[in-house]
């Protein structure tokens, strides 16, 4: 498995765009997006389960039964939530103007929103818009098309990689992604729209299968805030380009492609979350002896979703009862008694606490190890089996004056 | 019912003091309070839930099952929690020795601890504090006691009131209250503790179950910071001097005490929301409509714990499309549709959302309206009869700061 260049359209045949169309009160900022398919796909895709959902999420939800999806318009700048039969209007007309001006039928398209909630969708310049990103379509387009999916988000968080599904057999396959998020992130799911595409051939029940065990082990082990959009959206499309021989049934050819698609969806969670709002770190939680890996998932959220332990790390403050409390109440058993908090970065590790007592430490390594960009929370919570990593950030004064006055 | 002076030591035979004995880094505040009934007591206490528990949780709930606290020594500046056997013998050793010091059993005797966890409590000094606390123990001691216990806390949170449990009945019945907590606090319960004092006669089953539904309805539904405290602890101590009748089952006499206790806990749980660390505004969050009042309360403590909603109280923004996303991710049925929502302060009142959708309003008005200190969010999640009241406060610079470097 090699990274490559290209992000959504290094798999052969995805074409891409993205322009400004007046959506966001920033005119200069591009704020809608296309993604294409020139051949025909199996798609899968997963949303959010936050009661009250996006006219988008509705839409696409139902399209995405057709396991066909292979184009996906995203506007940055609205979320088309709470706005009613109006806003449901606008989203089918989005995915109806779309089928038309590429060709496709309307089942094969979907439709994303992200931004603030309530106000009504301007459908006018979205119409016009749509046209605009329909010519545009281009095989390098896919770093515009992010640029105008981003809302609060820092960074651009794209990536893209090619393997051979078995070894010494055909052209390799392709899987490349963008993704948006930096605030309003929680599992399961986060205000966060992914784009996945590949040009391997599987099957939609194969990619569904693996999408989910991917979308289970990356986006929804990661926190910013605590809040659950009711936007979020993870779709992969797979054109089936790279002609490799169809996957359709689990085996070494899905476990190899199931695994490359955790490994795409993990980078990203991992890029969402040191992008979370006014985040200065990137906090990864590890736990280990669990009863089970679903428990250590919940122990590693609670501790990565605690604001004390977010502020902590935020002031590089070794404060490991706040990590033993965050577990405390994670509300799964584990052993106190037998727990102990590792805090690791590039700056070397030390050892606070061991067998669910506190350990003499220097205070001044701890802080000098918490002040790294990136730290790990190690935890040993048992001698179970169970294992699983969450992501997270610090919380910060930025984290607050950004989501202050976010729409002003 | 009328509020009366004097906090825990307003109810007739109780009696109170506060020192500093050297447990908090900053040795001019007061760190040790004892709290002493001259009489007998029934009594009743709630603790964490928390898997983790501070040794004073444990020693304290095995006390508590005697029924009969009449006397609690509280310690600030250290939790004396994941302290091991060590932890736990200083625990014990404090019951035992104010046990002796008053002339009453160890079983009568109660301990709590907030601060720091982690870090070994200084017994000796402790040992020497219990006899100078027996030694000036006062009926206006109260307040001192109430300054020991007090650790991030800026304001004091005490209270007192009297009442008639049965008109034209005998004398007045008094209760008194003192708590702490400012941080760490989110259902159930929080880095609180929370000592009521009553001169009613009541047997401790009836005054247990009055606890319970206070607590329900009060502590339980304010939040901080969604982070739960390995320390809490609300107890009550009753100790029949007001010589009314026995209350030994439901009915008028009782439901006049349960609801009085109530008030008391309710007036305490919104000082602390109001005292949040960094806290500039205390957010009410009112939920009508619901399916019962179980489900109204979930609703009302998800909208209150959301850190975008907080954030925005912070910013005065009213951004109710993060309200509704709480409120759809609390995991409880609803009516998206035909919700509503609307900001109250005493600068006025504006509806934002109705039936799900997002109003024409002033957005100058509503921050008018949001720079109150004392704001309110009323939900109305259907129509349903159930209905429920949440505490919370806004997400601020300050808590970071607070948080970012609490122990040094």
């Amino acid at each position: 498995m090699k990274t490559i260049a290209g992000g959504i359209c290094a798999p052969r045949y995805f074409l891409a765009s993205g322009i400004r169309c007046g959506i966001k009160e920033n005119a200069s900022k591009r704020d809608l997006a296309l993604v294409f398919s020139e051949r025909p796909c199996s798609s899968a895709a997963v949303f959010t389960t936050n009661r009250v959902q996006a006219a988008s999420v509705i839409v696409s939800r139902e399209h995405s039964r057709s396991e066909k999806i292979r184009a996906l318009v995203a506007n940055s700048g609205n979320a088309n939530a709470c706005t009613g039969q109006a806003g449901l209007e606008a989203a089918r007309r989005i995915t109806e103007l779309t089928a038309e001006k590429l060709g496709i039928a309307v089942e094969e398209t979907a439709v994303a929103s992200t931004g603030v909630i309530g106000v009504p969708l301007p459908i006018n310049r979205i119409e016009a818009g749509i046209a605009n990103l329909a010519a545009i379509l281009a095989p390098n387009g896919g770093d515009t098309a992010l640029e105008a999916i981003m809302t609060t988000d820092i960074r651009k968080k794209s990536t893209a990689i090619e393997l051979k599904l078995l070894a010494g057999h055909g052209t390799p396959i392709r899987i490349g992604a963008m993704a948006k998020g930096s605030g309003m992130i929680h599992p399961n799911m986060a205000t966060m729209i992914c784009v996945i595409t590949t040009d391997a051939a599987i099957t939609a029940a194969m990619l569904d299968r693996a999408l989910r065990r991917a979308v289970d082990r990356s986006f929804n082990r990661m926190t910013v805030d605590g809040d659950m959009s009711t936007n979020d959206m993870a779709l992969v499309m797979a054109n089936g380009a790279a002609e490799n021989p169809l996957v359709d049934r689990e085996g070494p050819a899905w476990e190899a492609f199931a695994s490359a698609l955790e490994y795409v969806c993990t980078g990203l969670a991992k890029a969402m979350a040191r992008d979370g709002e006014g985040a200065t770190r990137l906090i990864t939680v590890t736990v280990k002896g669990a009863a089970c890996e679903e428990d250590a998932a919940i122990l590693a959220r609670s501790v990565a979703g605690s604001s004390l332990v977010k502020a902590a790390c935020f002031g590089a403050d070794a404060n490991w009862g706040r990590v033993i409390c965050a577990l405390g109440y994670a509300g799964v058993p584990f052993k106190p008694e037998e727990t102990s908090v590792e805090f690791t970065s590039a700056a070397g590790s030390t050892l606070v606490c061991k067998n669910g007592e506190g350990l003499l430490f220097s205070e001044e390594r701890a802080k000098q190890i918490l002040l790294e960009e990136e730290i790990e929370i190690k935890v040993i919570a048992g001698s179970g089996s169970g294992q699983a990593v969450s992501w997270g950030c610090d919380l910060t004064y930025d984290y607050v004056k950004i989501n202050g006055d976010y729409r002003s």
